[in-house]
């Protein structure tokens, strides 16, 4: 595996590929404008309607439950069906799983249905999807009996996806090789929807290095943790942190980032 | 009544209750944020499939019809039965009640079948309801037939609740006691959702302190209203000025808080 | 035809019309929050129960397919033919159409069935409409192979409505007379809802100015240009510009307003 997301930054910014994102109404702005900070076009649509032709002309496909009902899961099905039958990359972020059945249930088919390239969530949701006990509490992850670091083998393994388990360091897993990201900051935490964010950045990442799924959602994570950790200087908080973040993402320079990477195989 | 703002955010920050949503698209993001950055957990549910269960999961309650449809009106009864069922704080937010039949048809209802603890509005919502004179336009209260304070006591006692009107001074009344509220800054009425914001604080105060709903609902006035006042130091604008509150909330002070509060009964 | 951006501005903030959008979910804090800096009162609505209601106490309707579905097109219609029976102007904003067949299929059926008074779009967008070849992808316009200022020629002609072509020079038609409008900064095109705020804000100006809607289009534009160049300065990246944008927008000065306005007739 090759981390290069420097690289991969330059591609994106060159290439402006398209990030489908079928997400929760809560993020929706904050993952269009990160993954247009980034250099990436999102596109949002939902509707039975044109799912299908939408993801048809995106690079990938963001799948997140986080406000989830009844119709939208039917979408989120059919738009992962038509990316999967393309061979288009899709992440699923599966927000609060764990906390309630539907979301828990809606994950689980999401994840048998739909040829899942990265499954993004943090320790609670993950742990919850591959059956390990685990403490929710709405959509934050409290605890679970186990090492962020085995649950993303094990998801990986059992959902023969790649893995990518965020939290105070972060660990991806395509089942046997693992890679732990170390960058980010404590204040993504206190802003709504970081998480989500990461998932629509790994979706741009995975556009522009679609045969490198664990390299892709690594560096992916890179990108995003730096981005925070520069947002955090200078900050008064997190509005203003929340509003850095956007201009960090456009910032980022893809000379220094490869040298920024806190990585550990 | 004892009014202790500092010792209850103390408390929401050391038990960051879960604060159970639904609310209106405008918001969604606002309000979680703003939940967040005070100290609290936001979860954001409507589905029809998991409602009750998310909100058993919840300390409290925050129903907000801003932009309300057939389907979410049923998941808020479901939801606000549930809630009501377990004890469960249940806060409502009439937005926009007064301008259109069914929002203040909806209102009406949800307040006839849910245990609604605090009932938050501007005074021409809450007058729409009470069935006094008022101007709405869309979902700004233009003037009364009545003073807020004159309102705040008559919903009290015709609801069976808390009335929270929020103005320039807000009235909070349980229909027999009554608090006027004068922390907040004219900058706050130049920002979308900030009356929504409110009520998602009053959610995060009554979770932390259930028994006392009077108590509760202004000290969530008094707290955001300090965040307002912070806030509108060395704004430029409304937009830099929405950041500030982020901030501002993140950086309340439980120390201080009592002593800024501008409260008379 | 006489552009008098300053003297609409101070008729807007004067007497605050209330403009109601039936808008997609990815931009509807931005444009309520727009609509308000601007000095004019918005408000969400989009459920069958109430658009008629509530349109009938607005001074403008503002249409926007970003992410619509079966539902939202249902309301969409039935807002717009209250608004055209009763003499509101209507704005259009087909966002994607030309990316699937549902979005170009709903702007020509809205296009069609409702009295449009301004359909401003990117330039792809509105290729598509009319027929002439667009790259379009997801909601960016690419490339067209016609001028911006003809497109905009061609498109009032055909929907017999006014036709407001944004992009780095934006152009604006009644079929008859045009006018071109320099105003803007290229950060606009780094956020995401910039074109939908445009579309807000041509509502605001067609609610102050309903008689002569080619000029009002074009004023809002010279109006949401000047905020862009304002909001520029001093800005760190998109997330400090998008900010900006807010505070520009309250700030903007309606005596120097006119002597800004970048336009070629």
């Amino acid at each position: 595996m090759n981390l290069t997301p420097g690289e991969t930054l330059r591609t994106i910014r060159g290439t402006k590929p398209l990030v489908h994102q079928i997400t929760n109404y809560v993020v929706m702005n904050e993952t269009a404008n990160a993954t247009l900070a980034l250099g990436a076009l999102p596109v949002m649509a939902h509707a039975i309607e044109e799912v299908e032709e939408m993801v048809s002309l995106a690079s990938a496909l963001v799948l997140n439950i986080g406000t989830l009902s009844g119709p939208w899961v039917e979408s989120m099905l059919r738009a992962g069906k038509a990316a999967s039958a393309r061979g288009i990359p899709v992440v699923l972020d599966p927000v609060g799983a764990g906390a309630t059945r539907f979301r828990t249930e809606t994950a689980l088919r999401l994840l048998d249905v739909v040829d899942v390239t990265v499954l993004r969530g943090n320790a609670g949701e993950v742990a919850s999807l591959v059956g390990v006990e685990a403490e929710v509490r709405g959509v934050e992850s409290i605890g679970t009996g186990e090492s962020a670091a085995e649950l993303a083998r094990a998801a990986a393994s059992r959902f023969q996806c790649v893995a990518s388990v965020t939290g105070p360091v972060d660990q991806v897993s395509d089942g046997e090789a693992s890679v732990a990201v170390a960058n980010g900051h404590e204040l993504l935490a206190t802003v709504s929807g970081t998480g989500c964010m990461s998932s629509a950045l790994t979706g741009c990442f995975l556009a522009a290095k679609p045969d490198e799924p664990l390299a892709a959602a690594a560096e992916a994570l890179v990108a995003f943790g730096v981005a925070g950790e520069d947002a955090a200087e200078g900050t008064r908080g997190p509005g203003s942190f929340h509003v850095g973040l956007y201009d960090a993402l456009a910032a980022l320079d893809p000379k220094t980032l490869d040298g920024r990477a806190r990585v550990e195989r």
